[in-house]
């Protein structure tokens, strides 16, 4: 018998990657990356005249189609693989990344009329134009007492489906009339490789305040926030969840002929990046934590039981493996931290010790960093540069950095940084813990997980855990991949569970990070003053922080 | 009548400047500069072999004697006036710069046989070795009650007279011994030029726990530090003390001869940098702070009654102006704060872009600091970079910065550290206050005062008084030619009284700093919450930074 392949597509924010996987393996034979063509719109619509207000991001569904006809092609021919032997496809997302679409599913922005209308495209995870709405629902929310808020750490965020379609009915109540269906990017490429609507339990969990259980709130509840919206799940979107995991149909022809792969091909329920990324690295089980380290961290997790954990970003069930509870937290300022740090704190000095040595910034700064001791530079560090996601869910934190003196060095301050991160994953951790939802194992996945050395030492310290690092670079991928296997099945030459398919593709890094006894020892000690700090400044006996943004948007 | 002179004499940690001036108008005339041949010893003797452990600060005191064998002669060349014409001398120096001589005059790092001694030599203010004893010597004056303790914000300093005698006694008793007196060099200066000895009243009281009407610290407890110590006071010390103001004698035939002035030329009794520049700003009586801003802060004002004020410095009798309380307060990190920041913290963009425009890097930031609208960057700091002197008095503090996001700019820390200084100096005005001092009145002197428009514009608009700016850029040698005028008196034809010296040698600019309304308004929110940071950090709510630092010393 030969070969079988899945084929995983990553549809992240600027581009999109197709990655052919052999199933029995979970070697990568081949990968293809499309730039999307319009990129991320956040000054001007396509026609080059309509002009975008702040906080507002776009992209275009085309972009998604040029994906699967440049990327697919591409892979089969590159690694000669024949689609016969190509048993599934699966695809992931950013989210929510959301658009209207009329009954035939053609989104809105693909008619003439509706060219100029921003509100007729796709509105990017990073769309922050909803904020109001946001703010709205919440407190309408809490003064419900809606239980659902208790899932979502106690706040929907502006990034979700229902301030975004609010936003939609506000400043565009034509597009609203219009649109047939509001539908996660993630769900409408699915919906466009089959033919068939059906929406996956990930995004409708995390990002559309739906339960397994208990469906979408109430119509009282969405009447309570415009009359206009009391239908809005029976008119503008799907009761139809289909589990992660599941398959959502088959290739049709018109995509048969668009990407060269077979008619009937099995195409999994769609999903989302950092979700699908947790079978990858071969967690399929509970209580083993993986975070995705990039610009922010997400964090994603299994348990058998719903337990409300505070200041969490969601708990649903489906949304990561099957028959599991999957708990998503985050931190909203990861490398992102870095990043400013190096733009804006490092001294000429440095940089061109830098350039002599022919090693990036980060390199060098890391390179010194490793040098000093456990609590060797006397600084602590608040990493609320962005705000706190989880566990305090307040986007008007800021970040603070204590201990400095005259001999403090740029190499302590970031290390500092670094470790303020670990301390904000010990204290997700403590939470889940504390809640009753047990984390005995971590996995990290992304870039700085997979290239800093130091600082997944630093986390393996500072949570007294051992780390495991993802062997793929392209994780999330690799996990559509997996989910592709699934959905074809074993009578096709895939698998017939998850456990199975990370048995055979999973991948892991041999090295790992072990804690180190003295070093535990010590940050144990810094992270209690952390912890203190992180209560005195982020839970309201010292709300300084809030008062000086306020007077910072008076000065304005 | 021929025009009057005196000349004032700064000696400085690096060098000694003498200034000629025309005591009619305060026209400094001529002004010359020698550099210390020894500079600071902090390395080794001038043996060049015998090492000096860390901490240690020592200088030669040839190198203030050739001080006066070459700028006097130089500045009466200069400005070709007759030593007719100079009919006073008055010095003033870092304090408390001490050393050891016998029972001519003679230091005793004179000897042959002591040149390897470290101990004989002259101890400089910022010999910081005398810790240890420093920390016996508080908690024994706590644990006895010792009043005096309350004149000192409850703290003697490791840089002042008795822990450094105690240091001498404790490691070269042989020193200790052999030396007649411990003199002050400001003193011994003085009674070289003169040939008496008189020491002052002003480093009697601020660095040697001397009291006009309670005299030294008794004998029982000089003995409850040290039996040796039991008569320190009477063996090694002198209870002749006058008063800043008085005159001390009249140059000898020696140095006559040395320095090309008149036998019998009026000598000032010796005074301190800081104290002297009180006058040379035109004070001369109470509610008026002067604040000499360099690398720290030293708070200079005058009160008609002895208070006791929390955290300051020091309160002395005819300290500073006879006939009045002056009292003393101080922040340890002003400049040193902002050069910290330049060489650790400012991106080579801003280094390129200063070269560019061929200004400083401190211009620069200056500049793009003063586009900033008060509280525009959300920032607060604490300013404790090199612990706290006033009004907390503890060295084991250190700084922090809160507010930072990921649009926060270097200019906008730069700006909130220069906050920072003016709230701590705000802090200090209002203990003065709340302890019955009034200030009615802010001056400025020093480098960063003369040059630093914006950092004078913040200091008024946080406090909320008008800033009047020395005129002379020499303000300490100015005030010690103004005493040298007083010395002589008008019969020589100098002045009777220090508000007559001051009428006509005083300078201070015609520009000053009037605080804006609307910015004090929004200082007031800022202070207030700079005041609550104060304290949680500072007053023992959450002792988290010596907690860091005690972690910190174990890591090394």
């Amino acid at each position: 018998m030969s070969k079988k392949y899945t084929i995983g597509v990553d549809y992240g924010t600027q581009s999109g990657r197709a990655v052919l996987v052999d199933i029995a393996t979970g070697e990568e034979v081949a990968t293809a990356v499309k730039v999307y063509p319009h990129g991320v719109m956040d000054e001007y619509l396509p026609d080059g005249k309509t002009k975008l207000p702040p906080d507002w991001a776009l992209q275009h569904p085309q972009d998604y189609i040029d994906v699967l006809s440049e990327t697919i092609p591409t892979i089969l021919k590159e690694a000669n693989v024949d689609a016969e032997d190509v048993i599934g496809i699966g695809i992931d997302f950013t989210a929510c990344t959301m658009l209207p679409i009329d009954k035939y599913g053609t989104p809105l922005c693909f008619y003439e009329e509706l060219k100029s209308n921003p509100h007729s495209y796709v509105k990017l995870w990073k769309h922050h134009a909803a904020q109001d709405e946001a703010n709205k629902l919440n407190k309408i929310a809490k003064e419900r007492g809606e239980d659902f808020l208790n899932r979502y750490g106690g706040k929907i965020s502006s990034e979700w489906l229902i301030p975004k379609i609010w936003q939609i009915l506000n400043e565009a109540p034509e597009i609203y009339d219009k649109a047939d269906k509001f539908i996660e990017a993630t769900d409408w490429v699915i919906m466009q490789l089959t033919g068939v609507e059906a929406r996956n339990s990930c995004t409708a969990g995390y990002k559309a305040i739906w339960h397994k259980q208990k469906g979408y709130p109430s119509k009282e509840f969405f009447k309570s926030l415009d009359p206009r919206l009391e239908n809005v799940v029976s008119e503008k979107l799907s009761t139809n969840i289909y589990p992660i995991g599941s398959k959502a149909g088959e290739i049709t022809e018109k995509y048969s002929k668009l990407t060269g792969l077979k008619v009937g091909t099995a195409v999994a329920v769609a999903n989302v990046d950092a979700h699908v990324a947790v079978p990858a690295v071969g967690i399929t089980d509970e209580a083993k934590m993986l975070m995705i380290m990039g610009t922010s961290t997400c964090h994603i997790l299994l348990g058998t039981e719903e337990k409300i954990v505070p200041g969490i970003c969601g708990v649903v069930e489906d949304g990561v493996i099957p028959g599991y509870l999957g708990y998503e937290a985050g931190q909203s300022c990861v490398g992102d931290h870095f990043e400013w740090f190096v733009e804006n704190c490092v001294p000429a000095s440095y940089t061109k010790e830098a350039e002599e040595k022919g090693v990036n910034i980060h390199t060098l700064l890391t390179e010194k960093a490793s040098k000093l001791k456990v609590g060797e530079s006397g600084l602590i560090a608040l990493d609320w540069w962005n705000g706190n996601r989880s566990v305090l869910v307040d986007v008007d934190l800021t970040g603070m950095i204590l201990g400095c003196t005259l001999l403090t060095k740029p190499e302590e301050i970031y290390r500092a940084l670094i470790e303020a991160t670990a301390y904000g994953t010990r204290m997700i951790v403590e939470t889940f813990r504390e809640n009753g939802v047990p984390i005995k194992e971590l996995y990290a996945a992304g870039g700085i997980a997979e290239k800093n050395k130091l600082m997944m030492q630093i986390y393996s310290d500072v949570t007294n855990m051992e780390i495991r690092i993802s062997g793929s670079p392209q994780a999330p991928a690799l996990g559509s991949a997996m989910f592709a296997a699934l959905a074809a099945g074993s009578e096709k030459g895939g698998y017939d569970s998850i456990v199975e398919a990370a048995k055979h593709m999973s991948k892991i890094k041999e090295e790992y990070f072990k804690p180190i006894l003295e070093n535990v020892e010590i940050y144990n000690k810094l992270y209690a003053e952390y912890k203190t700090l992180h209560d005195y400044f982020g839970r309201g006996f010292n709300d300084v922080m809030k008062r000086l943004k306020k007077i910072k948007s008076e000065a304005k």
